[in-house]
């Protein structure tokens, strides 16, 4: 249950195969040299055929990121000419984003997702001006799994003379990416392959001008020695887990409506994210209002369960994630779960089993609301110690019941607004100053959740002032 | 004896180690993710100690190629305000030179190598600058093997306040890099470890920007999921060449002295590159006349020798390798031979016995004059067939005899000029017309060594005119 899996037998098999076949220099004319070519020639072959392009069209990478970083620098540049803007969802891998923020003078633009995640394909399609050199739009997104309108979006794009490059990395296991896109990204260990591996498919027609320094390897669009048992063994495996692919997606997509279903159900304050349908079969996301990510995190893992998180307080950066941010649901105690292939139903019942005993503890913790500690029953009227947190009332002036939450991390500015909500009026206001940047995104988020009036956020001295209007 | 070697057997067990241990994603917070960071710790600390730095100043990147793009381009943007002249050897690898030639504005300066390939720290110092934004000299050079005085250069580029960067690329495996040097790059590979992993260090103090898009990974050096088997693999490595290095090397230089001095013997008209004494234990490189480049490695491959060659009759460029040119030897039949560890004794026994009569069948398939073909006598008064050469006498105003070469590739050429240099008289003029690259380098190197004299070279409707003076 992690953004990696082990390797998938067979690229196991076939990289070790090839360390003992596959070490040579392609490049090079002797015996050993055109043995690598050719294993390096048909490991394109296998994995253009998977892809549904031609071999070559198709190069191979270090990594996902840099086939995205190539992509991205090599169209824009491609079109030069036509001016410098890029259209992306709002939701695109952080690869494409900073590929798209270092090329000089690029207009990036953002295009805005529903609560579920998804671009609209006529958002995108108005989006697309004659000054756009290029369009980029994942086939489905990382964090939550919601499947994307590539199809749409490249007929769109087509129409409108833009080329279109699609993050896969996230659905390449599962199958091709139909439509007339452009240019096409996927990383190996993301389908049970080995890491070191990435493709970049460039559609003949494309224009594409490598941004890299001069190389004669992989058609000058991924310079370097070839990780040539590693490449063998992403082809190997991706042969594999497709022909295990329709089985496996549908036994998988089955245990994650499972994990939808009931764990709003045993957890108490809980969303579940990401479209319900429109998804990968194997990725279900979810956040759990009052816990801190990095204890949840800490308490399943304990448990044996090995999840990655989107909130803020498991990232480096103090932001929650921009897929959240751009989703706009809470970002607080977010887990995200993704299933290897294999994954057990006995696996599934022991992770729903434990998860709300390691939330409660969580929440406990945290200091949240105590009737939502044990039971999620309103905490309107919650009496849990408001710790070092000073409130109390409000300044002249109509901001209602202050919360200063000031210097206090997620969840502890939710979790004081919660705590407080009950002492004002129906149609009174709370107003939660807090210098937090999860705070912009959990307050609204909770907002809706318990069905209150986010009235709005407006500068303070220190962070922001968020004010919120009791209605239940 | 080729550019790359099989794994080295440390190496192969750790990387299938590592595939079990090492999969997960070193940035998780869960219990695999730090594990696999504790192993990525532990690879950058042992690698570190080998190279002889500061374990956060080095960097995994997925080639040693790559990492010498990231040093060009990140120490000159760091060091943009000072200028945009990179002095560096006229011998450094493609990649960088490649590198210096995509940084926007650059102003390349090539520092001359004497006749073995070595800069001369006088001449390196002269061209540094106070508008020298980086220089670049490796410890060896990867086609003839031989040393450059890397710490005295380091000294002359600190006193000028210039960082140096060392492709390393070439010695790694035979010890650390020493002088006061500001960043240095390696290719595991290329010490018996796997492909896939270069490394890159930044010493504390050097100003440097990375160039490509931002990334949390390796200190925001090199984009992208980290290749984690390949990484143990080769600091294990590394490690395991190091502690055999000083045997080794002793071994390997012995066996290249023995092939430095008997292919002369064994072979007539054959010209040994590179410096006698400072030079890598393992490399050795020879030119043969009148052979073919390509022809000559199939032989040598029919026989059971990998080798590689800067013949531009093997490359796809119909360039010779820029390291003959800038050394001024000859380029033709050229001959690269890289001693794995462990080769035996009775390898470089086989191949010398097998090299003069795979030579000798090379050049008469080429139609070399026939007195070479078997002997190595002087061949002044050669009768071989001139093939579809036309050869005639010179137009009127004093180029002698004219040899039409045009449309012919290596080694037709010299083999023309050698033929035809007995039918004018001592003291009389032979002229060359070639359009084929490698005839600027291997005519004036065929002159220096058969004591003719190389009067020069002018422009011709096509191609251009080479002029020789007989002397003997």
């Amino acid at each position: 249950m992690a953004s990696a899996a082990p390797l998938h037998p067979v690229a196991r098999q076939a990289l070790i195969a090839a360390l003992d076949e596959g070490w040579a220099d392609p490049a090079r004319l002797y015996r050993e040299g055109r043995r690598a070519r050719l294993l390096l020639d048909a490991a394109r072959e296998a994995a253009a055929e998977q892809i549904g392009c031609r071999p070559d069209e198709l190069v191979f990478t270090p990594s996902g990121t840099r086939a995205l970083h190539s992509a991205v620098a090599g169209a824009a540049a491609g079109r030069r000419r036509a001016g410098r803007r890029v259209v992306h969802s709002a939701v695109e891998h952080s690869a494409v984003l900073h590929a798209v923020d270092s090329w000089p003078d690029a207009e990036a633009v953002p295009v805005a997702v529903d609560r579920t995640g998804r671009v609209a394909p006529g958002d995108f399609a108005a989006a697309l001006r004659p000054d756009t050199a290029l369009a980029a739009l994942q086939s489905a997104n990382h964090e939550v799994g919601t499947v994307q309108p590539v199809a749409e979006v490249a007929d769109a794009c087509r129409a409108a003379g833009v080329p279109l490059l699609v993050d896969a990395a996230q659905s390449l296991a599962w199958g091709p990416v139909g439509g007339a896109w452009s240019l096409l990204a996927g990383s190996a260990h993301k389908w049970g392959g080995p890491p070191g591996v990435g493709l970049l498919v460039v559609r003949k027609g494309t224009r594409f001008a490598p941004q890299e320094p001069e190389d004669e390897r992989e058609s000058g669009r991924a310079p370097g020695f070839p990780n040539l048992p590693a490449i063998i063994a992403a082809a190997a495996s991706l042969r594999a887990v497709r022909a295990e692919a329709g089985r496996e997606a549908a036994r998988l997509s089955a245990l994650v409506d499972r994990i939808r279903a009931r764990v709003p159900r045993l957890v108490p304050e809980v969303e579940v994210v990401g479209h319900a349908e429109l998804r990968l079969p194997h990725l279900v996301t979810f956040s759990c209002l009052y816990v801190d990510g990095e204890v949840l995190l800490a308490g399943l893992d304990r448990a044996g369960f090995a999840v990655s998180s989107g909130s803020s307080c498991t990232s480096s950066t103090l932001t929650p994630s921009h897929v959240l941010k751009a989703m706009g649901v809470l970002s607080e105690g977010n887990v995200r779960v993704s299933l290897p292939p294999g994954t057990a139903e006995e696996d599934v019942e022991r992770f729903l089993a434990a998860l709300p005993g390691i939330v409660a503890a969580a929440r406990a913790r945290a200091g949240a609301p105590t009737a939502v500690r044990d039971a999620g029953a309103d905490e309107g009227t919650a009496t849990g110690t408001t710790g070092t947190t000073g409130t109390g009332p409000g300044p002249a002036g109509g901001d209602g019941l202050v919360v200063d939450a000031l210097g206090r991390r997620c969840p502890i500015p939710v979790i004081e607004l919660a705590k407080v909500i009950g002492e004002v009026p129906v149609g009174g206001l709370v107003t939660v100053l807090s210098d937090d940047e999860a705070a912009r995104l959990d307050i609204p988020a909770w907002c809706a959740m318990r069905e209150q009036e986010y009235v709005g956020e407006r500068g303070a001295e220190r962070g922001a002032a968020y004010v919120v209007r009791r209605r239940v």
